[in-house]
């Protein structure tokens, strides 16, 4: 399951592996409006008067009530080896004069912003460039960025990048739209206000030069809060992307190191997807529309996608990182990317990315090998993958179908390579078991994540207690 | 295959799906940029060098090149039972304040538009109801829907009816937006001229009422062109709804006639898509993005709905049909339906659909019983399913392995019933041998559809032979 990727811990791997393989698979519940882990067979098919009175019955609180929906949305996704050089025309389409493109130091000499600003220009469209983009933004860095946007008042924005540039041009996005509002007024709750997105965005063409956050097709934009030292973001379906363009071309330059750990985060954004909560188990049923999560639990949809992108990064990741000449498998890592973008952007993520949240923000000092950047750096990717054996050991009790049907995929492929060097728990990230308790401190805000994962006792000292056996068992395999 | 709902034939589907059982199953080609049946497997994997010579070889005639590209839009999905009540909602969300409600007149009394109704009332939003939609439309009837909404001017659209509602509603925005443009601009070429959508549309929810045609997610509208005696349509992904609300409470109504032959045309959609030709043999490659049409062929996001609704349909059409109390399978049509429009909406539909459009549009004077309405009328959904077996015999040689892929989900359910006689070929539509010189004629403008037919011949002749032999043996099973 998590053994083919993360493979530096082959044993706890395959222990996993077992334990997924030992419990019995049974069928989901396939009734939307009545699943229920304890009831996975119907005796009697429900009639319409048994869903009348469950669906009209007496009003009651909704805070208390379960949801009974479920949202799908997605960016339009353009793939194709060449795309980038569509984008000029994309915005004389939509008849933008006035561009902002987002990216960073780096992919600011890469192909992909050549292709994008010779689009533009092609065009005779005006445009500007923000290239100060941080690798794993800061509150303070996504407010730079914004003070830029401000005064060009784009009319659309354009991000080059991985997911630290379209995050962050989401967040220009929303705060020029929105140039009144306080930064925490939409970021996630507790921490921020966690508002909704009511006004409509400008339009937004992602174009990601690496295969792994999905950013292009979510609502969802990470970054860390320093104040509180705890990384958070701001999640709404409105954020997203009107257009991803995914150009396979764009991911050659990624280095060898960054094939890898984006891909750990691929494979943590399908599997933590497709083990969340069903959508219809999450309550408060929201009582607007506006106010439905996108990460809403696992739902008919986003399995789907969580599913195929699984099985793709488990049969394509180990060649993406081990032949840089493998484009086949480059190309098909950025597809698995996208598909689980879209998978998790509308089921949401829980364990691994909870945790992952403090692992970066409170990093001791670790720096990535093969990241060309000058602060320390716990790579996204690697800061889920190191909980993974864990979580999924810790989950799997609750739904062994759902953590069967994901062990299948990598059965043949678990003895194959990443050949990249990954850290072996926290430990090798510089963590001390001293640090446990200000990373359970760390993970306890991650409210909206937390409340996908299936398992997880709801009082919080019990809470707390379970999260710190999580990150023991991470800190050394 | 298309045994179990066709069921007609039981002894011509047997001998399709034996046919398929038969052929060798391959992999299909998997790198997006290589794919050729005649290849399928690369005895080198290709290296960078490669690609750069391939895409950025000397320019030539792009109506001679093909595909490099595929893009993947689709509406939002609401899915859940009771959710048309939120619909007010949404439009005050997005400050609406006029709305134009379309419907029919057998639609206009049911609980859907009851909710619809009082949801917009509640939040004391202005409306407007057309309630004269005619199924099966035909271009005057879209006409007269316009010239109602052109003066009242609203600024969102609500549709709430089955897909001729939902294609009209489209159509009514279109022309909204567009008021000095003639009714044949945007029509499918050769018929019409085949203009892109370039303004933005208005926003569209769609309330599907029958688990059928998919118009909820897809830039597709379909009617009957009088003048020229051709089903055809118009079809650009910028027509799609913003929003599509799946409520199962409300295809409780369908009759179990509509059931039935909704399903089929459910059937034929994911048949279809999965097995068109693949987006990247598609000519002409289009200069500019926004000519890429929705119908691009099959693509790997399109085949991952396109087999999950074929899967689902075979699993419980046959008990939707059956028994109107089985909530939970109607519950999955209706999903399987949206994921098929999806799956048809981004790779599009080819001779079932293409033979379909003639079929409806020249009816000798059938009606399908349960079908409450005044004039002569052959179901979508029948008249697309009539040429399948014939369709998928002579399309499988072309791609064996995917039209075994598409066999296995059946081959337990191939007995199954669907309870309900269903025409057994064109003589039970009234149809004669000295009709088939026409419905040939009238297939043939269908070009959209037509060009991803796996297998057909190009040449005009030789394909006017291959259509009369698909009808002749549609005749009787």
């Amino acid at each position: 399951m998590v053994a083919p990727s993360i493979r530096v811990a082959p044993s706890a791997a395959n222990r996993a592996l077992n334990l997924l393989r030992t419990v019995q698979y049974t069928h989901p519940p396939s009734c939307p409006c009545h699943s229920n882990p304890n009831h996975h067979h119907h005796h009697r098919t429900p009639t319409l008067a048994d869903h009348v009175r469950r669906h009209m019955a007496t009003p009651v609180d909704p805070s208390r009530q379960k949801e009974y929906a479920f949202e799908m949305a997605a960016s339009s996704i353009r793939f194709g080896p060449g795309a980038t050089k569509e984008v000029g025309m994309d915005f004389a389409n939509m008849q933008a004069k006035r561009v902002c493109i987002v990216t960073d130091q780096n992919v600011s000499k890469l192909d992909a912003m050549k292709q994008a600003v010779e689009g533009l220009s092609r065009e005779g469209i005006e445009f500007t460039v923000f290239d100060k983009v941080r690798i794993e933004p800061k509150d303070y860095s996504i407010k730079e960025a914004i003070a830029f946007a401000k005064p060009y008042n784009p009319d659309a924005f354009l991000a080059v990048g991985g997911g630290s540039v379209i995050d962050t041009a989401k967040l220009m996005n929303l705060y020029t739209v929105y140039p009144e509002a306080d930064f925490l007024d939409f970021v996630n709750a507790p921490l921020g206000k966690g508002l909704p997105v009511e006004r409509k965005l400008k339009p937004l063409v992602a174009v990601p030069t690496t295969a792994g956050t999905g950013s292009e097709t979510t609502g969802t934009a990470i970054f860390d809060l320093v104040s509180k030292k705890a990384k958070t973001g701001i999640a709404h379906r409105n954020l997203k992307p009107t257009l991803g363009i995914c150009d396979p071309l764009n991911t050659r330059t990624m280095p060898s190191a960054v094939h890898a750990s984006s891909g750990l985060d691929v494979l943590c954004h399908s599997l933590e997807s497709w083990t969340a909560i069903p959508y219809n188990e999450r309550t408060p049923r929201p009582t607007n529309p506006i106010n439905r999560p996108a990460y809403q639990g696992a739902n008919p949809i986003s399995d789907i996608f969580s599913l195929q992108a699984l099985r793709d990064t488990v049969k394509y990741l180990p060649r993406a990182v081990k032949d840089p000449d493998d484009f086949e498998a480059q190309s098909k890592m950025l597809l698995a990317a996208t598909l689980a973008g879209v998978g998790f952007g509308n089921a949401g993520v829980h364990l691994c990315h909870g945790m992952s949240y403090p692992i970066s923000s409170q990093n001791p000092g670790y720096k990535h090998a093969g990241y060309d950047v000058e602060h320390p750096i716990i790579p996204h990717g690697v800061s889920v993958a190191v909980t993974a054996p864990a979580v999924f050991r810790f989950t799997a009790a609750s739904n062994p179908d759902r953590h069967l049907a994901a062990a299948e995929p990598s059965a043949s492929t678990s003895r194959t390579s990443s050949a990249k060097a990954q850290p072996r728990g926290l430990k090798d990230l510089g963590f001390k078991s001293s640090d446990i308790d200000s990373l359970v401190e760390g993970t306890i805000p991650q409210k909206r994540v937390l409340m996908l994962a299936p398992n997880l006792n709801e009082e919080l000292e019990a809470e707390k207690i379970e999260l710190r056996g999580l990150l023991e068992q991470s800190m050394d395999y």
